[in-house]
């Protein structure tokens, strides 16, 4: 358990989802897409998912600047369409400034 | 898609971590406990959890001093010495403002 000195602040979205149905390919297949887009985002470094009853995901980012190039990126924007239109039931995004962080390695 | 108009920040923790055998039911129960503990702190506003190949848990705070209580909480204090001798690969925990937030509801 550490903290870091001087540490650098950065953003988190996270993006917490319930879906209509758990078992349609379609979703999975757009999520992997715009995970490998997102990679190619300027500013992006990261990401944690998990899905079991809801799924969330946080990505992690440089700047608030950064988080809008990528909300309005194009296949992104249609992604986030048929989001709405087709798979979740619902979402809820946050968008937060990391201040402090701390890991644990149990090796 | 809607933004609240004077919205107030808060504080997320996020919490996300790998366990050593995922199959450990005692895991389970101390996490059980720890949202029970959790719910009757002060500051304590809720938390979205998943898990699969990791595990995602993002609990909401009302301030940095309501996290700072809950850390060093009797009960939470012996889970996180257990946890780390017991349970847990790895851990990454970010404390982070949320600065906006947005929700959609297919209904």
């Amino acid at each position: 358990m550490e903290e870091k000195p001087g540490f650098q602040t950065y953003y988190a979205v996270i993006f917490v989802s319930t879906l209509k149905d758990k078992h349609d390919k379609s979703y999975y297949h757009m999520s992997e897409q715009m995970v490998a887009q997102a990679k190619k985002q300027p500013g992006f470094l990261g990401f944690d998912s998990a899905r079991s009853e809801i799924g969330i995901t946080v990505s992690y980012w440089k700047s608030l600047n950064a988080i809008k190039d990528w909300k309005t990126q194009t296949q992104h924007q249609i992604a986030q369409q048929l989001g709405k239109e087709k798979w979740y039931a619902h979402y809820h995004i946050r968008i937060a400034k990391v201040e402090r962080e701390y890991h644990f390695n149990s090796l």
